[in-house]
């Protein structure tokens, strides 16, 4: 019998109090024991803050990036030890992937999400806004990693990519974590504390383990932390309104369980490819971790006249559902989590069968399998799949209130696009919501109106089916969380996700301070000239701001028509003077790509130096017309630098460079402007 | 005497209750009367999601921002009627030049916003997410808008500026507004909004107002409604946990008031530029609106060997600060608002000034100019400007936690920027903080350490005073708001601060449904083609999707060649084939702009058409090395359409497009893309 564990004050201890029993949820047999108690919680947060942030906030997104990709590999290569625990929870193989694999997978994605930040520990957001008419007074937006703890509330059914969706992201901004799992899995998130601990990848202090009850825990967070929650709406209400949320103004993210639905198109009949991806979807969403999921389909809105067709199709694919202990052969659906979870949901669905009979399963009996291996449908906690029918969905608001957390949905009837969206609404917000459809114009309507009560929406067809992740998969790069009964909450996301571990700042100066602060270089900043040519500097050389200043050339006609020539672009305002009336033009005009090719041959270094290709441009404009006579002159300023990883022992190190690209005329007005991106070799090849 | 109005349910009527008397600040007259009750806030607030709401969520961005701009023109027209009113609340032309122009200002800035946001009515965000290899499963952000209202509970210090600054956020998102000023000025926000409903700009029930209180008003808010509060921290509080709030899980956000500080660099020594600014700033900052504003400068801090030079500078800087009624000749500091206000204050100072002194100002009594206008020390609210001195304020820490929301700051000293930052952020959060240094490190170790606590920092310099908007300004563009004491919260910020009103979504489908859904082309998705070249097509008949395929060209060693000689571009890597050895290249590579002017050769019809112009291009990269041998071809589709306004009645309609440039080799593969913007006729010229 193992005794679960807390991570805290960087070590390993049984907590205190009378001990709980975690169950086998098919065996009912005790695995693990829990002692719910003796947590200093003030020094528990007060570690995190002293120890965990210095060391993670110091760090660069790519270096956090890259400790997080360092760690997927690490569990990666141990999640077979999971697998063996998962089973435990009465979670099937492909149940367990989701947990297991779609945890890690959550580390990859934000390892490489990286990228997208630079390689510096704060991060520079958004456009820089200009204040003033004479360019001296401007503002960017900055990204700091905030100076508290992330404390994590965690629900039973996800116990790994519960911790690890959030701690990957918490991480990434520099953030440390405490985590708080649901006690009758805990055994799932400790086995993989303690590998995380083990490989010593994270810094100490960065991730704290509270296996037990997390009362009092909220007593001690400040204005510096930040709290998240998911699970029941109930508990998440009671944590918002705790006083030192309030009192604090902690930001504090609610993720709840929600009644999502999945809607049957008007044109997606029976024999549309788009009707039997309804069917599998819908079954695969009742049952997939034995519906314990806070995406999986609640409710099933279809067209009034196909009502009976989903009916007899749903049924037969649920027939298939085999249910049983997760090891034994043939067997499609696992248990519940335990049997209290088992006699919640037998209640729930007590009190919504009063109204809306169910027309698949049965409630008190299921056959299973697995016997052999201890699965018991007495100990364990089965349950068949349950489908009831609302035939007044307007009038029997149970289905849009009541959620039995299980293989449990509703099937209900719409008349057109516009009531499918109302009773999809009527869910009061949730997390998810998919249509199956194959009509853009179905599409958007119904997109366009159910939005407003959805952090995702689905459209499945046939064109994406195949690689399609499925109604019931939150992905790292998409927020997960909607508005209202679903918590409204919002995480993952991508860099939207990150945001919510960092304090937003609006800062305002000169341009020259904010290109010193920032490390990115502000048009009308002071500019740097030195002897070489940049082009001769490598990537470790050049400083932001540094700038060269061209020769001039004067544009001729030839320039023009040679152009049109080499290129053979004879678009008719450059080549054809007798073109122009009615035009924006008083002349033949060169062709913007003329002014950015020769704006390059006149700040190119010719010579073979460290910069080693010209990788792209962006945000280009061509903002005044170039006629013959007019003198152009280009300044080459550089950015900003983004050192890039060397992918093999071999590879070169290099890393990319921002240059600003002015052309100006012989008034001194900008004609164009660019960023260009080159790649530059480094000096320390190491 | 004037009874104040509320509009509600489309009509104006006054409150009931017993009348409230709001008096003059500078003579103590009583000036208008209020009725604090009678409001059926169920009702009120179902009009605005009944009535308002659908009317505004129907407009597209564009059309909403040009209805700001109306508005904003309309009340300039008769801003004077306002200052002749604003004066009675104590303030000077200056302090009401910020309530009244600052708040007209914000409307300008949200209509000129429209600009990056789609002319629909929902919002595209960010960048497409592929979610699968084949590209055949993909996801897009989207925000539509809420289907409530939003509640706005203000402050008495911007009676305007505090109406207008959130109005024009949530009417840019499409959602209507019930706004409830606090009761002392609500007399300037009703002749405000009754100028707003006269002009007819506002569909109905998109603005409504009550003027009395607002107990109540959160008892029927819904998740689908957005609560702001600006005030103080107590009341804030109590809002935040109203049960609909929690329950509802209704976006709350919290601006109060918080012990903003002002920093002296420790470069910044008397003689420096930087050395004046700060005195001035500090003034300035100290005294405008008397002191009445959220982000007024209540801490001092300044390095120790200079405090007494600040002490001096700043005592004869306020000494220069006349006191008196807002009309009277040579007053630069008008009355608080109110007798009430003034009795608060002067309480807060006496518990400051235990053991912190005074060392300029008088708390009883104050040379007052303007009597002959009726200033009244005893009736009206006038006060001395007052600074305190915190010789120890590690230790004496009430300079930190008490706010007296006047024209009163305390002095204190520090030793180095790191005891600055921590000083700084003993303020548990706020709004807004500065540094006057030209020291670029100074600044970055004082914005990375203070960002943590701030909404918002300001480094002053010389170069950026003359145009500086000052520490006390939120700006429509940049967020305002900050971390704890300060509420948690976040607004304003340009496309941030709309955010805020909106619900996001991610929406999951096939490249071609997300493109029917988003009116944006996703790359992948099915393409249309046409019988004409798309630039025969007017900006109208384009459509997303819209796709050409040119013709072929095999690059030759001429090309590059003559490329080099029209552009002057002789990088050894295109021109110099001894040269590349140790590069990325196996022979002579085409120039990235050759690639890029040669598909624009390509798919270019140079014929006269309705295409006006080259406008720029955005997001270029050059994917794969071309050499001579290699056959190119490009698809040129249109991605996104934005119609542009006719400035007057002589210019030509127009539109600007987007669109999705691919150049493949022979193998199929991509070797560089882009998207260009050309400028494009409409048909119809009305």
């Amino acid at each position: 019998m193992t005794t679960l564990e807390n991570y805290t004050l960087g070590r390993w201890a049984a907590g205190s109090g009378d001990q709980q029993e975690l169950y086998d949820a098919s065996t009912g047999e005790v695995i693990a024991l829990a002692h719910p108690e003796g947590y200093d919680f003030a020094s528990i947060l007060d570690y995190g803050r002293r120890v965990g942030n210095p060391a993670l906030r110091k760090l660069t997104f790519h270096e956090r990036g890259r400790m997080l990709k360092a760690l997927a590999f690490y569990l990666q290569e141990r999640k077979e030890q999971f697998y063996e625990l998962s089973y435990r929870s009465g979670a099937t193989r492909a149940d367990s992937w989701i947990d297991i694999e779609g945890g890690i997978g959550n580390l990859f994605a934000n390892a490489s999400l990286r990228r997208k930040f630079p390689d510096k520990p704060f991060y520079v957001e958004g456009e820089p806004v200009g204040l003033s008419k004479g360019g001296t007074f401007m503002a960017q937006h900055l990204l700091v990693p905030r100076e508290g703890v992330a404390v994590h509330i965690n629900a039973y059914n996800f116990p790994i990519w519960g911790m690890l969706e959030k701690i990957a992201v918490n991480l990434l901004a520099g953030m440390p974590a405490v985590v708080k799992p649901a006690v009758p899995t805990a055994y799932l998130t400790e086995a993989v504390v303690r590998e995380i601990i083990k490989s010593g990848i994270l810094p100490e202090g960065a991730l704290q383990l509270v296996v037990g009850s997390g009362q009092g825990i909220l007593d001690h967070v400040t204005y510096q932390d930040v709290v998240t929650f998911t699970g029941s709406a109930a508990t998440g209400r009671k944590l918002r309104a705790h006083p030192r949320i309030i009192e604090e103004a902690v930001p504090f993210t609610m993720e709840a369980d929600s009644l999502n639905a999945a809607v049957l198109g008007l044109d997606a009949k029976p024999g549309t490819p788009e009707f039997d991806l309804f069917v599998k979807e819908v079954r695969k969403e009742m049952t997939a971790k034995c519906g314990q999921k806070c995406t999986a389909i609640r409710r099933i809105i279809v067209p009034e006249n196909l009502l009976e067709d989903v009916q007899i199709a749903l049924g037969k694919a649920l027939s298939q559902t085999t249910v049983g202990h997760p090891l034994a052969e043939g067997v499609r659906m696992g248990a519940l989590a335990g049997r209290e979870q088992a006699a919640i949901l037998r209640d729930k669905v007590r009190r919504l069968a009063e109204r809306t009979p169910i027309v698949y399963g049965d409630l008190d009996t299921v056959n299973i399998l697995g016997q052999e291996r201890g699965a018991d449908a007495t100990k364990g906690a089965f349950i068949s799949p349950i489908l009831l029918l609302n035939e007044r969905p307007f009038e029997h608001l149970d289905s849009h209130e009541v959620e039995a957390f299980g293989p449990v949905a509703t099937l209900m009837p719409y008349k057109d696009t516009a009531e499918a969206v109302r009773l999809t609404n009527m869910g009061r917000g949730s997390l998810v919501t998919s249509i199956a459809t194959n009509s853009a114009e179905v599409a958007q309507e119904f997109v366009l109106g159910a939005a407003t009560h959805h952090g995702r929406i689905l459209v499945l067809n046939e064109e994406m089916a195949k690689e399609s992740t499925g109604h019931g998969s939150p992905l790292p790069m998409l927020i997960h969380g909607g508005p209202g009964r679903a918590g409204g909450g919002q995480e993952m996301g991508g860099i939207r996700g990150v945001e919510h571990f960092m304090q937003r700042v609006a800062l305002q100066g000169s341009p020259s301070m904010i290109t010193a602060i920032t490390e990115v270089y502000q048009p009308k900043a002071k500019q740097i000239e030195k002897d070489k040519h940049p082009f001769q500097h490598y990537f470790e050389e050049l400083e932001i701001g540094q700038a060269y200043v061209t020769h001039k050339h004067t544009v001729t006609e030839a320039d023009i028509t040679n152009f049109a020539q080499v290129s053979g672009d004879n678009f008719y305002a450059h080549v054809d003077e007798t073109s122009l009336e009615g035009t924006l033009f008083t002349g033949r005009v060169a062709h913007g790509y003329y002014i950015l090719s020769k704006a390059a041959g006149m700040f190119v270094d010719p010579r073979k130096g460290p910069v080693l290709l010209n990788y792209g441009l962006d945000e280009c404009r061509f903002t005044k017309p170039v006629y013959p006579g007019t003198t152009i002159g280009v300044t080459l300023t550089v950015k900003e630098k983004i050192g890039q990883e060397k992918r093999d022992e071999t590879d070169v190190a290099k890393g990319i460079v921002r240059w600003l690209v002015e052309v100006t005329d012989q008034t001194g007005e900008t004609v164009a402007v660019a960023t260009i991106l080159t790649m530059v070799k480094k000096k320390n090849q190491e």
